[in-house]
């Protein structure tokens, strides 16, 4: 009792059994179908095309998705049909799985489309007085759900908004589980969310249209916590002075993100209440912060956080301003000083997936490292200050118009490209590591980090120099850095010559010259095919958990299986450390 | 491979499998074992004792919860006991199942002991530096739990109550998806809940103590929204003249339910705040009033409500009193006019679950009448107005102290009996009900109503004496419910000979003279030992909804399968109203 079924324009044969859904035998024949509502007839966005074979009648409420997604009346809901006979169908491009990539620029990784937050624009029936059915549950019957979680207010409002709408209204629900809000008419086409990375020195977001994947604008600006310590640790003492310290540092964050909030609706013409959902990506430090966490925790040994992985939290309850019923997602953390960056930018690069030997850097005011070795996974953090950021830097600047970010040689000493090629103004992390490492060459520097020219200075260009403090200050963060990878390799019995790939987040994004890295010693010596750069990673796995939910569940998992690998325990890092502050190529 | 159990004190022998479970065999042998954390291994409620067998050694936490519960070495948990060999147990009574009976004066119907809100004593290991695991994950595994949804204070504040108790914690959970909160020390003896009726006219309350299902106190008052009318019409039409009216109601509601809390709170001794679940059992129209919903619908054709089951609602976003985190949970409505007062008492009664051709009657302000045939439900409501409850009658008042209750036919007159044997202050609606039928008997009143007496009234005991308009309240009162009975039977082909089993709910209790109802007319005629008083089945069903979850699930199905027979819809049903009015056993 099976039925063929011929699929354009794929050119596929399959053979199933009679009385199947097609939606099922699509997936047998692996045809990525765009199952939006998870089958259950509501969202119209699985039509197939019947060339040949018998067409079912519609079922309730198909017809109605037909005429409003404008095809011809051979349409059926593949979720919907029930095969009975032999079939040629064409899938429509309309009606297959969306694939988004979160990382910039395109990396291959596709996440599903799957977006934490759905819309469904239904007309709903008049209730009967026969049966005199709850205006909830003829709501919920229209969008085929179980029950869900819903607020007073929206249930409040209901009855009048069915009223206004002509009872042609919006369902938004979050995660399958909660109905957000209804809203009048179809507003099918406006879901938002804004992605934070939430790092110690800037803050970046992008907003996101949750009905299309698509990233809609960017900002960025300095964490004004900044303000009161320029790393981690100096913000860590700082709370840890008294709730009221820690509920200033809280203020200033959510401030930023609240201008971030701002700045993102007004130049896409949105009200920010029309956002529905955050996901932020912040190390422990900054979301424990955030969040309004004592921090105690992660200053003293053992070194623990308070939470690894959180539900989303009401945005209200948290301070952000977006929508009344809106959430906030917190990546998880993996440890105290390995947080939801990385977690974010694991699963935004699938790095948690691969099975080579490889190292995940992410190069900020912490070091996060992760090493991958025959599928299991080792994570691990090292202080390297703001140095690669720009900062404490005599001349140093974000990586903004002006900054100087790649150093390259010339005859007469160094010729710099500057962002945007604007006038340079300052010099950001990756332009430091190229004049270190060209002056490294020229001998202008001794492998033990000695400026030594007479002014004790290393000119850029025009008035712009390097100290010997600024030489200082890049020589910690990269032994920091060399010395975390090196503890790892060895202590898994690697060298860096068994590494099969390097990636690197952070935000050097492709500026990094890896051959002065390797230089400088900060990465291992690989060959530079090996090493790829994310970008801001962290940024991408926060939008990864706005546009493709299961991408939360994956980076729980990996957050919860992956072995913390602890430097501050292990008696050797000092000695390590200190033997890897000389700028030299590893052996 | 099978081993064979003897259980003691039953005189039980079982085979089973090896390597199953013990809970899971003794579950076979229908022993009732209390697994109050679903076998997890965490509340050390399901020890066993091994008189004869291999004891297997203590896994993690064991050894704790046997020396915390002072039992013998020989005892094991069966819900971690993988069975090797043929074994002779003894179950202790601390490890059955508890069963409540939520309905008063005992009924034989038995709910299993299974609280909305669990607590979990637990002492939690201190972090290591080497797994560094965040405090959040080291209470879920203590308590084995899967994450669970916890509001942001709860996180923010558990490192200091970890801190302040030593680690040794009480996790409190509801319904096994949220953590409510974390305190300091043992407090899983200290678990509260408060069941509402929200009565037209009354609001009963009783505080539940879930740790063992016991009721500590009940407490009793006027619904104050009365001021504003009498009846659920009334209240009604006044919602309908604006939102400030609307809201007038749900304050004085609200704000009589918070006296109740805190009279509860009071008499047991503890504060508001450490309750932490509420019920609420009431009609549809005073639920939504409670909520801050539309009432328009209620009013207006089709008559459908704006929800049927809504899940749990925080306390704080309604206004009442009790934890910050407490949830308040409305019983299922069924219909506009049969609401969640109707299904919580046919949840606390069994009634739909039972096979025999039955009516069961709530008798109130509204008089709710379901019938049962063949296994199928069907539901009507019909507007008695407030004459049972003693409201509208002359000499009327609540069943309090002083009430006559009980009128017995005397040589001279009337012999009246009174609540508590009080001196007579006033009649109550069993009083009113006997002393209309003795009336009938003596010719004091025709079967239409008429008084005959020369005074026009009918003398009950000193002052106190019934009016024509008293008997007009009650002819209409009784009327609406038996025309309501009669048209339900006749469109299901059945005469009230047929009735098996009529069950009565409400304000009467066992009061209510059967013989006299019958000979007005109120009931239809049955053998009396047909009719069974079920008391206040409203609250009892409240109390369910806390102390046995899966009622909860059980209601909420009820009120979706049960048929509404709508009265409204039906051309004859004024007439048969009017045929219902004189005084007559039915035929």
């Amino acid at each position: 009792m099976s039925a063929t079924i011929e699929i354009l324009p794929l050119a596929k044969k399959v053979k199933v059994r009679k009385k199947a859904f097609l939606s099922e035998a699509l997936r047998e024949a692996d045809v990525p179908l765009s199952l939006y509502c998870q089958g259950r007839g509501v969202c119209g966005k699985c039509f197939i095309e019947v060339m040949d074979g018998k067409l079912p009648f519609f079922q309730p409420g198909e017809e109605e998705l037909l005429k409003r997604a404008g095809l011809s009346p051979a349409h059926r809901l593949a979720c919907q049909f029930v095969v009975e006979s032999d079939l040629r169908l064409r899938i429509p491009e309309r009606s297959l799985l969306g694939r988004v990539s979160v990382l910039e620029p395109a990396f291959e990784v596709q996440l599903s489309f799957d977006p934490v937050i759905k819309k469904y624009h239904v007309l709903l029936p008049r209730p009967e007085i026969a049966t005199a059915e709850a205006e909830l549950d003829i709501l919920l019957q229209a969008i085929k759900s179980v029950p869900l979680r819903v607020a007073l207010p929206v249930v409040q409002e209901l009855p009048a908004v069915l009223n206004r709408s002509g009872r042609q209204v919006t369902a938004v629900v979050r995660e399958g589980k909660e109905l957000m809000t209804v809203e009048p008419g179809d507003t099918s086409a406006g879901v938002y969310g804004i992605a934070f990375d939430l790092g110690t020195t800037t803050l970046a977001a992008e907003l996101v249209d949750l009905a299309s994947g698509r990233t809609l604008g960017r900002e960025a600006r300095l964490n004004s916590q900044a303000a009161y310590g320029a790393d981690v640790v100096s913000r860590i003492s700082l709370a840890f002075e008294g709730p009221g310290r820690a509920a200033i540092l809280r203020r200033a964050v959510l401030s930023d993100m609240n201008r971030i909030i701002r700045a993102l609706a007004a130049s896409a013409g949105l009200s920010p209440d029309l956002i529905q959902a955050v996901s932020v990506a912040g190390n422990t430090a900054m979301n424990h912060l955030l969040l309004g966490l004592p921090v105690d925790s992660l200053a003293v040994a053992p070194f623990n956080p308070v939470f690894s992985t959180l539900p989303d939290l009401p945005a209200s309850e948290l301070g952000l301003e977006i929508h009344p019923q809106g959430k906030v997602y917190i990546a998880p953390n993996i440890r105290s000083f390995v947080g939801g960056d990385t977690s974010a930018g694991l699963a935004a690069s699938g790095f948690s997936e691969g099975r080579t030997t490889a190292l995940y850097l992410d190069l900020g005011t912490n070091g996060e490292i992760v090493l991958r070795k025959g599928g299991k996974l080792w994570a691990t953090s090292t202080a390297a200050g703001p140095a690669f950021e720009g900062m404490n830097i005599s001349c140093g600047m974000l990586a903004l118009p002006g900054a100087i970010y790649k150093v390259e040689a010339d005859l007469n000493g160094f010729r710099c490209g500057t962002v945007d090629g604007a006038p340079a103004k300052g010099v950001c992390g990756t332009g430091l590591i190229d004049a270190a490492s060209l002056s490294l060459e020229r001998g202008l520097l001794t492998p033990q980090g000695q400026v030594t020219t007479a002014s004790r200075t290393i000119p850029l260009t025009g008035s712009l120099a390097l100290t010997q403090k600024d030489i200082r200050e890049l020589q910690l963060a990269a032994g920091a850095v060399k010395a975390g990878i090196r503890m790892m390799l060895e202590a898994n019995g690697l060298k860096a010559g068994d590494l099969e790939e390097v990636m690197i987040a952070g935000a050097f994004g492709s500026y990094l010259s890896v051959e002065h890295s390797i230089r400088l010693g900060l990465l291992p010596e690989v060959e530079p095919r090996l090493v790829r750069f994310l970008g801001n990673a962290s940024l991408a796995g926060a939008k990864a958990f706005l546009v493709s939910f299961p991408s939360r569940k994956k980076a729980e998992e990996t957050a919860a299986k992956i072995e913390h690998f602890s430097l501050a325990s292990r008696p050797a890092f000092q000695e390590v450390f200190v033997s890897s502050l000389e700028f030299r190529t590893w052996k």
